[in-house]
């Protein structure tokens, strides 16, 4: 079995990878997973110390660049996980970026999906920022998607192509809407949602921390260890389960900024709150504050995806893997 | 003001050149028009004995090809219909063609008015196509949009893509979900819906109609007279009613195969009856019935929009058209 991660070299990509040599492969029963051949790491740059292995091979290159696709599918190819993106707030800043990679590039991977003489498994990380606008109280499995940035148009426009991709028998696609990730490790990215990552972070890391939205802003986040539980048995589930439906709320946990700074304050210490500062930056609140931070995810549930027990929680993985 | 209409060509770019003729050109008030200094159709051929008019230039090229479609819009262009599309039975048979013509080229359009100075007006024609598989009993303004083909996969794309131009700016964009129109004159195209008009439309015709589908399957349906005021009003209604959200469900009328049947023999006659065959097909159903029959359109009704009194009407609507 070959598997390809494109953004393997990102935080997300990496993680996913370690857990899947952690496993051995990729199989629908613990314990009965199929042997990987090889891992094919797709991304810009080479990551330092990044995952390694016998069968783990690194490509490094320009993920809308045809003919590097091209070359990275040439083997043939059992399973995708397209995790390449450009985030949110850098879609927005770039317009045309955005489409290039999150559309384009998407529309290049799902092609050399087509082509494989079996039709490839490939999980598309699509995001709640599917979601924007006026919603509902509660976002459930039949809520219309609304996007309200160029990312999360982007994102819905990927679910759409994985979705008919997969009527036809071109590909066998799983989407799943990922919550927003917290903690993410390492330096602040572009993503417009990362400050709920960096009021825990940054306080932590003996650095202060930005927070451009009100305490009240509440968000739907996921641990990095449930978001790669989620990738793996996105990819893992057979085709019979997921059915006609290919795209899906996975579940998360909802936060807000009191509720994250409380957590802070009780699972590390009071003297961390001081290293948060309040700056509200309208440009974050019109991309985050659109999304939704309350979902009802029956199907996730009925399918065996799982959520975080809290943020105490989520902060306490946090610290465990900084310790490490 | 310049106004582009692509698949000008076609039977409904020409019924709305016509009726842009007619007015003398687009506004807010009826009277109020703003002249047009030209009125460009575009297609891949010219139609036979068509629109005229001292304003009035073809352009002939495939609407795929970039360097057609900068040319086209060289000129500062004010309003643009987006009609030019593969249909739905077609974008089934051909994936390749339907992505390059209800996709990229569809994109190409947005980009040339995004390159205007002043951001074009836009009406792009979506479809019921959007909606599809497991439905709720009547779709409303905020059912999801959920397409089961290529063709509905790609117009929910444009949709967004639309949605997204506009809300950057770009364009100010506006899409309508059009109902099947009933009666298409002329041939048999390949849209998957083009039975409802054959069923009426051949045996006036002295031929003989195949319906691929149940007597009991139903279907949304509008005249051309209808789906061309619809066009006219999406362009006309000032950006601020439009807000935010600019996709909408149109009205039409409900009718099933039976009820068409019996509305031709009331009309035109029983004799008419004995021309139309029942064969089914399972690839039209496959796509037809999987569209939505029922629609509930309270934003689109408040907006001015309006559907026809009946399929009775809708039939005598084409024997008028047939007798000038």
């Amino acid at each position: 079995m070959r598997i390809v991660i494109t953004g393997g070299g990102g935080f997300l990509g990496q993680r996913v990878a370690r857990a899947l040599l952690a496993r051995g492969g990729l199989g629908a029963k613990p314990g009965g997973a199929t042997q990987m051949s090889e891992l094919v790491l797709v991304d810009q740059v080479m990551p330092q110390g990044g995952v390694s292995g016998e069968n783990v091979r690194y490509a490094t290159g320009n993920i809308a660049d045809r003919s590097f696709i091209k070359r990275i599918f040439a083997p043939q190819t059992d399973a995708v996980f397209h995790l390449a993106a450009v985030v949110s707030a850098g879609a927005e800043a770039d317009f045309d970026l955005g489409y290039q990679v999150n559309l384009d590039a998407a529309r290049l991977v799902f092609e050399a999906c087509r082509a494989q003489p079996r039709p490839a498994r490939l999980v598309f990380t699509s995001s709640v920022a599917a979601f924007g606008g006026e919603l509902p109280a509660v976002i459930v499995d039949t809520s219309a998607a609304t996007p309200q940035s160029s990312y999360g148009t982007q994102k819905v426009i990927g679910e759409l192509l994985v979705a008919d991709y997969t009527r036809k028998g071109y590909v066998d696609g799983r989407c799943i809407r990922l919550p927003t990730i917290v903690v993410r490790p390492g330096r602040p990215n572009r993503a417009a949602s990362g400050f709920m990552s960096s009021i825990i972070r940054e306080p932590l890391n003996g650095e202060t921390a930005i927070c451009p939205v009100p305490k009240e802003a509440g968000m739907w986040i996921s641990s990095p260890e449930r978001a790669v539980e989620a990738l793996v048995r996105a990819m893992e589930i057979p085709a019979t389960e997921w059915g006609a439906n290919r795209i899906l709320n996975v579940p998360g946990i909802t936060v807000t900024v009191a509720e994250t700074l409380a957590a802070l304050e009780k699972v590390a210490g009071a003297q961390y709150l001081a290293r948060v500062h309040f700056e509200r930056d309208p440009g974050i609140e019109k991309i985050v504050l659109t999304w939704p931070a309350r979902f009802a995810t029956a199907r996730a549930n009925a399918m065996g995806f799982g959520a975080d027990s809290g943020i105490e929680d989520v902060i306490k993985l946090h610290m465990r893997a900084l310790a490490q």
